[in-house]
C-alpha cells in the first residue's frame, strides 16, 4: 500500500496511490489532513479505509500538487556517513557509532516544490536517502523486534549548505536551511519492501545525469540496527523520521566540485519505491 | 508577567504567576493548553486576559504541578561552547561559529520531574542555560531587530550523556536521551529582563552545592546574535526554544568527574528568572 499527502481546495488531503491514480482518504474520514493521523488509526481502520476508497475511481496522480507525507515529524533523525563510499569520499572513516543529527520541520520539503539556495551560500548539495517512517512507538528494541515499528518507507533528499555544515564541528545548521531537505513523494508500506527496505538500488540524478548509484544493501548501519540504537537511548514516535544516509557521488566531493544552482533539477530514486524530483530556484 | 503550565483534573492549564501564586488562565480562554497557544495570542488578547485572570484570587504556587511552558517546541536548538571558560575545560577553542546542534521533544522533563538515568550510561551530566523562546517568526533579522521576535526566557538544563555525546562527531545522541532536558519553570517576558537577558547570574546546584556560578554577559554569542546567525538560515517559529549554552563547571570536567545519579538533586538558578529543580532517578 502506497498512501501520500496532496493539496486540495480545502486543504490537505491523504490518498491511496494505485495505479498511477489516487484514491482519497479524506473524503471517508475527514480529520485524515496528515500522515500522522493516518499512522495513527488501527490497522483494522485502516484496512477499512482502504477498501472503500480503492472503490471509488480515484484522480490521476500527474494532476496532484504533492505534500510531504508528514507535515511536521516529531523528530526527523539523521544518520552522518552510513555508506563506506560516502565516508571515504569526503576523507571520514566510517563511524563505529552512527553519526545522528536532527533536522527541523522548517527544512523540509513538498516534492516538486523549488529546493532554495539561499543568498549566503552557493554550495548547496544532494544527498540521496532512504527514509524511514515510524509507524509504533518504540524504547529498547531489539534486533529481533526492531522492524515492527516502522509504518513505511519513503525518500529523503538530505540537501545540505557545505560551507554552513563545517562551520563549526556540528554539522545542524548546514542540515536545516528553509527548504531545502525534499521528501516523498509517498510512504511504502513495508510489506511492499524486502525487510528493512535492503536490497533496493538508490541514486540521484542531476539534471538528468547519475551523481550516486548505489544499493540500500550497503548502509554500514541497517534500518533495524539504527532503531536499536536509536531506542536504546530515546522514545521513537508515530511520525518521527529517520533518514538513512547517503552513498557516495555527493557534489562538494567530485572533482571538481558540483554544486545545485537555480534552473537545475534533483532527482532521487529509490528502487520499489519512487522518484523524488524538485527543481533548484533561487531564494526570494 | 511571568507564565507557566500545570497540570490540573482536566489537563494542561496555562497561569500567570504573580506573588507566588498562580491565576488560571485556561478558565478564560479554554484553547489556552499549551505555551504555542499563550504566545499565538495577540498581545492586545494576552493583555486583556491576564487583567481579567489577576482578578481572581488564584491558588497558591507550591501546590501546583509544573510542566514544561511548552509541550512540543517547534525547534529546540541548543548551541554548544557558548562560554569560554567551558569551551577551554573540555578541552575545545572558543568556536568562531555557533556549534549548534538539536534536541527533539521527547527529551524534555517538566520542573520537578524526575531526571533519568538511564541503564546503559552513567555519565549523567547537567548544563545550566539560559532558555530563549520565540514568540513571532524570524527570518534575516538584524541586530537591530532581532530581539522583537523573543516571546519570553525561561531556564533549561542541557542534561548530557557524555560517553554517547562522544560515540561520534555529532553530540545529538547524547543530547537526546528521554527525560533528560528539564525546561522551565516559568517564562519572564522580555521586558521584565534586561536586553537580551544579558548581565544575569546562572548557577547550578548539586545537592546544594554551587557547581557552576557565571553570568549570562559571558555568552560568546548574545542572544542577538544567535538570532541573526539562525534566521539567516532557517526560519524561527513560533514556539521555537532556543538553549543558549552553559558556563564552565560541568561534571564531567571536574577533577575527579561528577555525575547525576539517583537520589541527587540539580537546580539551575539563574538571577530575576527562578529555579529549575530536579531529582535524579534510576530509569525504570
Amino acid at each position: 500500500m502506497r498512501w501520500l499527502r496532496y493539496d486540495a481546495a480545502d486543504g490537505p488531503r491523504i490518498g491511496l496511490l494505485q495505479s498511477e491514480r489516487v484514491h482519497d482518504l479524506t473524503a471517508l474520514h475527514p480529520d485524515l489532513r496528515d500522515g500522522l493521523a493516518w499512522l495513527g488509526l488501527s490497522a483494522a481502520v485502516r484496512a477499512d479505509l482502504q477498501a472503500r476508497a480503492l472503490r471509488a475511481p480515484g484522480v490521476p496522480l500527474a494532476g496532484l500538487a504533492l505534500l510531504t507525507p508528514l507535515a511536521r515529524p516529531g523528530k526527523l533523525i539523521c544518520l552522518g556517513l552510513n555508506y563506506a563510499d560516502h565516508a571515504a569520499e569526503g576523507g571520514h572513516q566510517a563511524p563505529e557509532y552512527p553519526a545522528f543529527f536532527m533536522r527541523g520541520a522548517t527544512s523540509l520539503l513538498a516534492p516538486g516544490a523549488p529546493l532554495l539556495r539561499p543568498h549566503c551560500s552557493d554550495k548547496l548539495d544532494f544527498e540521496a536517502e532512504l527514509a524511514v517512517i515510524i509507524g509504533s512507538p518504540a524504547r529498547q528494541r531489539t534486533l529481533d523486534d526492531a522492524l515492527a515499528c516502522v509504518g513505511g518507507y519513503s525518500i529523503f533528499n538530505d540537501g545540505t549548505l557545505r560551507d554552513y555544515q563545517r562551520k563549526a564541528s556540528q554539522w545542524t545548521i548546514g542540515k536545516n536551511f528553509d527548504a531545502t531537505g525534499p521528501f516523498g513523494p509517498w510512504v511504502v508500506s513495508p510489506d511492499e519492501l524486502p525487510p528493512g527496505a535492503s536490497g533496493l538500488r538508490i541514486q540521484s540524478r542531476l539534471n538528468g545525469q547519475v551523481m550516486q548509484d548505489s544499493n540500500t544493501r550497503l548502509m554500514i548501519t541497517t534500518v533495524a540496527q539504527a532503531i536499536v540504537l536509536l531506542s536504546e537511548c530515546l522514545t521513537l514516535e508515530v511520525g518521527d523520521v529517520i533518514a538513512m544516509g547517503t552513498p557516495a557521488g555527493v557534489g562538494y566531493a567530485r572533482k571538481p566540485p558540483v554544486f545545485m544552482k537555480a534552473g537545475d533539477r534533483i532527482e532521487i530514486d529509490i528502487e520499489q519505491i519512487g522518484v523524488l524530483a524538485n527543481p533548484i530556484a533561487d531564494a526570494a
